[in-house]
């Protein structure tokens, strides 16, 4: 993390390019212009956005992602989760601010644009690091279904307003009556089409005898034959002319260069959507980065990143987009059908400029309900309920944060549930961390190793405590330390020595540090010692000018083994006490590879 | 912690109570209640409120917490920095609910009361560990300069308003041509004889002769003497009448019975106070608790203690008073005064209930310079610039909690320059573990031993990866992990295994475990192999049902020597590198005491 940021990772590839990198670079943007066509359109109108946006949203971003980006595959544009955050920012504003979704949409993408941008170049992408797991787990499922359960508006036909499910499911419950019958039958159509083509299809066209590769891009191209087929029979049958909804016209042009919308209310009223969706879409991003990276023996940077996603951003808030990042669905794609550099998401944008300008006019009979259908496959795959169980078996905390992040997101809306989450992952961690394992050693006979008393058959003494405290030490816990070893000297009338064994002590902030001189000076005035052992070297540096290590009144001894047998010898003669009634932990303690 | 809650500590030394333990108690009781009494007048109009209801908090109360205090010492009452929150509290209420400023008080006191009872039923004392020590130091330090600037106003006989130091201090300029100078001479001539007392009374009394205790003591005694002469002399030369503010009526009676006012409106808009001013008052009390019950080998109860102080504040709310805690002055004097038991807080109750009936007309002439006086001199005892040289030599992030809280108090107020610190510390605390120190390690030669290679000179393969993680794994800082490992196996060709040493791992979340898994897999695809060694009891006990340790595509090793002897055998025959030059840390790190 500490190297200088590589300001254009392209001089290193644009260096060694060659024709047949060339060649490779081609085939997959032709492959990944075919799919993105519908799905740009799609992510678009589930933005609340006209479709053109999405468009437009992929080619400049992919222009400048080319140049600034570290991974060699990835490709960006409007992804579903984004897109979903961005019709709930602008849907929450005020309705005076709401009158331009198209400009709030730049607004965003510039804001979201300029905070990634300032954290790659102070290099704070660790910030992405508090979103957990488990936070992320339960808001990609959840907006999944909030999406899916959204698409019924296409599928079905009808008026659908809301952005949580309870407001979806009312909404849909008065518009049941006026469900349009063609529209539901083409997407339902639609949809078990899709379903058929995503689970059965490459293996079927793999037992007609194709290679496996070519399989999965012939299932992977499918979709977007469906939606040629259904173009034209919509145009053939006059479907609009009947009700249905169509994508209608898509002005034909180069995306439009222009600032986003100047009113300072909506930049202020945008702030807070506009951090949660760059933290959501750079870790989305980077993930995908960091697998298709490391299949191929290579890395991305992350901060590095962050500037390349910042400025696509930019070019998406100046070129008439939306807020994108890289996406999942077409990153496979580009890596499995062979693109070698980023070369590849320059020659993609040439097709998607290529589309804007040309294709549009074919676009027009489109059904909605085939798009919409297409979004909802895309996102039924994020819905992972599975997620649930497993948390649940692993960690009770970490369940928790799953839990609330996705009732929170489901109930309440996508900032709230993903805010919800983050606070609460927060929280769990540090009430663990304020509650340190804290062993009682003793030494396992015959060894020079020191063992929980619990755990192991181990020698102690009457006169000596060895405690190990399993945490670094910091606010947080350094008051469970002086509530245990106060403890012990009420109850341990022999009791001549605390040692404290800190192997495990990664690292000791001033409120933990008093409360040692705390124990220190208290152990003193009842005429015990305090003594450390196997501190370790960034802990002692910092102790090392301190007045507590002055002050202290037992000494610091370089191993646990080291201070038993200066200050209670005896205990390498005695015999190992009763060991406790073997507990579940105690038998997987004694299982191999378990130590301590 | 995992006692259960013994609800009535005072039968433990109820049973014992003998008639020494009884004249020791009422000895006690006799020096705290003379003491007391000016200084909950004084408190009183620190708050804001009419004196007497700083008399009436100091019965009740102490009753409540006789009976449910684990601490054997400790007295009750208002204490200088809760009255300053309270006074703050009151004064930020909105015009119309702080016409009353007495009910808002007892608001105060009920929530606050049933704020720390609930905690303590619950057994969540360890809320107050998230006020680290440097938040605290820089709060009472603030704290303590907002009051002695407060108290300008008697010292100066001058109306001042503000809670903050810039409002204090533009009040005062506009005021400083109505100084009342008879009020500016008495108030000098009480802070030099209190400053003179503190410093150099104990010492001279011993020089002629008394006993260091009897001296202390006496020294102690000396301030309500000067408050007696004072009371005579301005009662005697009708300074009242003159316009120097005195007391003036101070109601005779029983501590008035009844409930706090209803107003919802009311106890929401003084709830988050409340919080603040419970925990605050708490960690106030435990540290003091915790020091003289330590002195004596004795200890007190954290969730006990919250109980107590809980009820306390309920009795306080019911009976006319305001928001109490344990104080450090008046606990320190009970017990140098030789209290044995709870029972002197009784006795000392009573000795107020008869100072509200019977003493308050002979506080009428008591000028409040005097009690102002008082004040200074004892918070200025509590401020302590020291702390931010001593948190700047020993870490950098606890110096910012302290200056942002200090800085925060003064500028903002008592509210948000807690909140800011206490936001603040738990930010660094995150952002330092979510960057852990990783080291590569290799072997000291000639043993089992393994070291940062950075550090010391040790023997390492190009075939292996042994990387330390000195930090617990969690969600902020799994991705540094994998960063780390993705970079080395992208810039070592000749790597095959790479091997954790878990020995400092206290504990993996969810968030880490697929980390793990994804660094596995990814390892796996490079053609690698992922290893664990010392991975303690309870890491091992929850991964042990993981797929991710059934798919691990390494082994998991007692020790780490037994990893490198299986994997890398050579590295056991080759030579030491050529250690780094010693830096600093190197040579701290080969001094006595420091392992690894």
């Amino acid at each position: 993390m500490n190297r200088p940021l590589p300001a254009l990772p392209c001089r290193a590839w644009a260096r060694a390019y060659d024709r047949d990198t060339l060649a490779a670079d081609t085939v997959a943007a032709a492959i990944v212009t075919i799919l993105l066509i519908p799905q740009s359109l799609a992510y678009a109108l589930l933005a609340g956005l006209p479709p053109q946006a999405g468009l437009y949203a992929s080619v400049a971003p992919l222009l400048v992602y080319a140049v600034f980006g570290s991974s060699r595959v990835l490709a960006v544009g409007p992804v579903a989760v984004v897109s979903l955050m961005t019709a709930a920012a602008i849907g929450s504003l005020p309705p005076d601010l709401r009158a331009d979704p198209q400009g709030a949409a730049l607004v965003l993408a510039a804001l979201s644009g300029a905070m990634l941008l300032a954290m790659g170049l102070l290099k704070l992408g660790l910030v992405a690091n508090f979103l957990s797991h488990p936070v992320i787990s339960g808001f990609i499922t959840a907006s999944g279904l909030l999406i899916a359960a959204g698409q019924l508006k296409g599928l079905l036909g009808i008026p659908l307003d809301g952005h949580t499910l309870p407001q979806l499911l009312a909404s849909l419950a008065g518009q049941l009556g006026r469900v349009h019958g063609p529209t539901l039958a083409v997407g339902a159509a639609t949809l078990a089409f899709l379903f058929g083509v995503r689970h059965g299809l490459a293996g079927l066209l793999q037992r007609l005898g194709l290679s496996a590769g070519s399989a999965t891009l012939l299932a992977r191209a499918a979709p977007v034959g469906a939606i040629g087929l259904a173009t034209w029979a919509s145009w053939h049958f006059g479907w609009a002319a009947g009700g249905m909804k169509v994508v209608g016209t898509v002005p034909q042009g180069l995306p439009p260069l222009g600032l986003p919308p100047g009113d300072p209310a909506l930049w202020r009223a945008l702030a807070l959507p506009a951090l949660l969706i760059s933290v959501v879409g750079f870790v989305e991003s980077v993930s995908v980065g960091q697998t298709l990276a490391a299949r191929r023996r290579q890395r991305i940077e992350p901060d590095q990143e962050l500037v390349a996603l910042g400025g696509a951003n930019l070019a998406a808030a100046f070129s008439g987009g939306l807020p994108v990042t890289g996406g999942f669905a077409r990153s496979v794609v580009n890596a499995d059908a062979g693109a070698r550099t980023p070369a590849a998401g320059v020659f993609t944008a040439a097709g998607l400029l290529a589309a804007s300008l040309w294709l549009t006019p074919a676009l027009y009979h489109l059904p909605q309900a085939v798009l919409a259908a297409t979004i909802v496959v895309a996102v039924l795959s994020l819905v992972d309920f599975g997620v649930l169980a497993r948390t649940w078996r692993y960690s009770k905390a970490d369940f928790a944060a799953v839990a609330a992040t996705l009732l929170g997101t489901l109930l309440l809306g996508v900032e709230p549930g993903l805010v919800a989450g983050v606070g609460l992952s927060l929280a769990l961690h540090l009430l663990r961390s304020s509650r340190p394992h804290i062993a009682e050693v003793g030494r396992v006979p015959g060894t020079e190793h020191f063992r929980n008393v619990q755990r192991h058959a181990v020698q102690t003494s009457e006169r000596l405590l060895g405690l190990r405290v399993d945490e670094s030490l910091y606010f947080a816990n350094a008051r469970s330390l002086e509530d245990r070893i106060n403890d012990a000297v009420a109850t341990r009338p022999a009791l001549q020595h605390v040692v404290l064994q800190c192997s495990a002590v990664n690292a000791i902030d001033a409120s933990a540090l008093d409360s040692l001189e705390a124990i220190d000076q208290r152990l003193r005035e009842a005429g015990l010692a305090l003594h450390l052992s196997e501190v370790k070297g960034p802990v002692m540096d910092k102790l090392a000018g301190t007045p507590f290590l002055r002050a202290l009144g037992g000494r610091v001894f370089l191993t646990h083994f080291q201070a038993v047998a200066a200050l209670a010898p005896e205990t390498l003669q005695a015999r190992a006490g009763t060991p406790p009634a073997p507990t579940d932990a105690a038998r997987a303690a004694a299982e191999p590879g378990v130590t301590r």
